[in-house]
């Protein structure tokens, strides 16, 4: 059994953050895609060492939550559940495929005896269908079946199901707070450009987070669109040549996650369903 | 073999109708739902008897196009078949499972073997999961996964795979038109209420309109999202109360037809790429 | 007096067209500002002559429409009006300022006596301010007031203005066609570049539009915001670099009138109250 | 000479708040409209009393700034300037009439003279034109030009004069913030409804923010549009019977303020341009 299965045993409120580490992370699916090899991080401050749902982790385990981890295998997040530990943190880790309904529930009834019910969930996971399609194939048509699967089950049909598992709970206590951590383009369908994912089907998640302001806010759950409109600092963006040459592009992923504690703490006279972050230097997506 | 599996023998232009019968219609789903009984339409138009489907498989087949009518089963479609048949039009029917890979592949093969490739696509399925949930279970967390799955095969992926079905040969010949039939619900994500299907999967369509939007029409192909904001005139509707009441709701499928022959006819230097039609007595959604 | 100040004496229905001629006809201000001097344009079809303005009106005119051309002074549109009469249409120029409040009234007194009041009017006034700041002054701070004041003139209170004097009488009647001819900076505020104009003010044209749709659309009357959503054919555009290399991008003004008559003959029950037009051959703006 | 026209002599950072009252303060226009008299205030929170320009000023007071209150006439501000010199905070007055650009001009000569260029604006000017309108005067066709000339003054021109009196600095420096508190109706042109303002101008200041947003992002200054979804504490709104019926719909202007702070102290590297605020118990605007 893992050592990071831990339980909640000083009772700590809960954040679970679906999708923990980043595929830009050292050692990330698309570090390896993008520089061939896994990268050294030792000189990346620990804040930017999982992208955001490290730098989310990390923050809320700094204001006093117990922190589930979710990922699709553990070994992906031990660096991190180490790190927030390190930091005096409380953390457990679950695995948990999006793609599989019973995964989803096994994973949140295993949260829900492990940790307790969730005050906090952000959905941050991602995936990278379509980035490695050649540039002959950017059209539509040669998109196949399953790459259109995956990504409507990460962007679509997994976060419904997380719904499903944590807002009832939340409803019945007045309180709580979903919050997406989408990207740009769910702000409308565009076209997918060589080396992008296929992301149209993140225009769901945010469709979900605009059906569930309407239903959930008035019962006390604040629900929460965030569009990250830009490149976050990680060991494997870091890296890549247009990082290299305008530094001032990348986003600050632990300044990411105190947007995301910001909105947690708003007043619920003043809540915010959609915060759009973008680098000063760059033109805002809409 | 189906006396409607006709061939376009005079090589006319196709024009495929994917779903081409109305739930409204007299004997259809929604009709038995609302009215408990089918009804007798034998004193409503032509045009209206089969909704907007109908009236689009109406108008092109007068236009001079073979229309291909795609429906779940073959006898959903007959009646409407024999009336483009008695108005001097040809047409066919092809049986088509939209939550199949399987069977769009079939039904599309069958299509361009019997007909031809298509010159016009408009995709008009819909569905009606959700809207039998009873007062009580309006939040998400209600929202069977079956009932999404549905929703999302013929809001999201049906789409997906009938796009892949006909572009190649709309792109290769640098002409044709992919309208997409959707509602007012397909603007954002909005909360379900008693008596409405799940309706937000179809923002998922829209994305898509924009996604080939951007892709196709540079290579000749029209595409455009057609939003009808309101209440349909059909068999089935003009019996609910809330139309008999305010019969100035209710949206003639005639002229709905026109308008989506109006974006077909559109001159490539101005096309319109999003269309919505509101009845004159209600606000426009947005 | 005018030989074109005509009366309406065989009480065909009327059309006004604000801004009947175009800056960019063969002797217009943006003409002679790109060009240096006047072009010929006497092998351009008479259709393309004065931009969209033109089009409309010589559009209207054949549908047998008494026409009444507004422009600020009456020889700009004597070309036009000869154009529409040897056409057999019939019209009227009456001179026009939107920046004067006492113009605008006289203008349309005018106009209610001599054709009557209008079945149909389209908004179709521009300005050019900004287009010759040079490259270091993109900036909003080095907008001067009175380029300002001018934009805004033209852009959100001559609107206002000629709003007030024609709706009344469609109200009344219970029937007639208000129409914004915009262009697709109106869709939100965007950045100025070096050769635009200062095109912000056209948000408040649409935001206007939408707020007449709400107000007068149960009255019978049709309010749309038409975007125009690329470069119109005419003399002075045809003539320009960007269009010698890629003809393909340019708009047909008649194809765009025609969308406008559409627009005005479509079925009440199913409005358009924003219509964008696009060439194939670009994305269209949002 | 006032009293409040103080120099900002220890030399710190400058926000401007302008129009720094309420129209629902004790003595408003709107309390006094609404209740037909003056409302004793003692009894309610002093960050409550003078609605959002006043909880903006006081928190911008406690965190360090010296606070520029402008308002039509110094009566209005003086309760405001004494709170916050009660609160250890150091403010001065400068009246300011936005419709007349030597004003604006002369107020900021001031500003920049007694307080130094400053670091934040935040634009907080409104305008109660329309609010008495009879019942059947709603449409547009019954607005005053002198009603629209008042909106279009405060939404659209006043933010432009002053958005040029302080951007220069800021882009000198490479630093500051110019936020806009607007409301709900600057979303989109919506009709107005009896007892509310002409508010469609208010479209306008927000392509106004969008505008400068892409113009002054990448030079440092950060921009946004902060739309208050709701209705705001204060003396005259807290007596208003729909606020005695449902007091959860009340906003708190401190929260506001302290939403607007947040702002300013993002990270440059996540700026967000438009930021919503809605009570829980109420369906976000759009």
């Amino acid at each position: 059994m893992s050592q990071h299965r831990q339980t909640n045993s000083t009772g700590k409120p809960v954040a679970v953050v679906v999708g923990a580490t980043s595929k830009w992370q050292s050692h990330g699916r698309n570090t390896l895609l993008a520089h061939g090899k896994p990268l050294d991080d030792s000189d990346i401050p620990v804040g930017a060492r999982w992208g955001i749902g490290g730098a989310i982790a990390q923050k809320f385990a700094r204001e006093g939550f117990f922190v589930v981890l979710t990922t699709r295998t553990e070994p992906n997040s031990t660096t991190l559940a180490a790190a927030i530990q390190q930091q005096g943190g409380d953390c457990s880790i679950v695995e948990l495929d999006l793609s599989l309904q019973e995964s989803v529930a096994t994973a949140f009834a295993t949260i829900r005896r492990d940790a307790g019910d969730p005050e906090v969930l952000i959905y941050n996971a991602g995936y990278l269908e379509g980035r490695d399609l050649p540039p002959d194939q950017e059209l539509l048509e040669y998109i196949p079946v399953e790459m259109f699967d995956t990504a409507q089950h990460i962007a679509s049909r997994g976060p419904f199901l997380v719904a499903k598992e944590v807002l009832p709970a939340m409803r019945k206590k007045g309180a709580g707070s979903f919050f997406f951590s989408n990207n740009s383009r769910s702000l409308r369908g565009t076209k997918r450009k060589t080396g992008e994912s296929l992301y149209y089907p993140r225009v769901m998640m945010r469709a979900l987070a605009q059906v569930l302001t309407e239903e959930y806010s008035e019962l006390g759950v604040h629900v929460a669109n965030v569009v990250i409109d830009g490149t976050i600092d990680s060991p494997g963006t870091r890296a890549l040549p247009k990082v290299q040459n305008r530094p001032e592009i990348v986003m600050n992923p632990v300044k990411i996650a105190e947007a995301f504690y910001y909105l947690h703490t708003q007043d619920r006279s003043c809540w915010t369903h959609e915060l759009q972050l973008t680098p000063y230097s760059t033109t805002p997506s809409y």
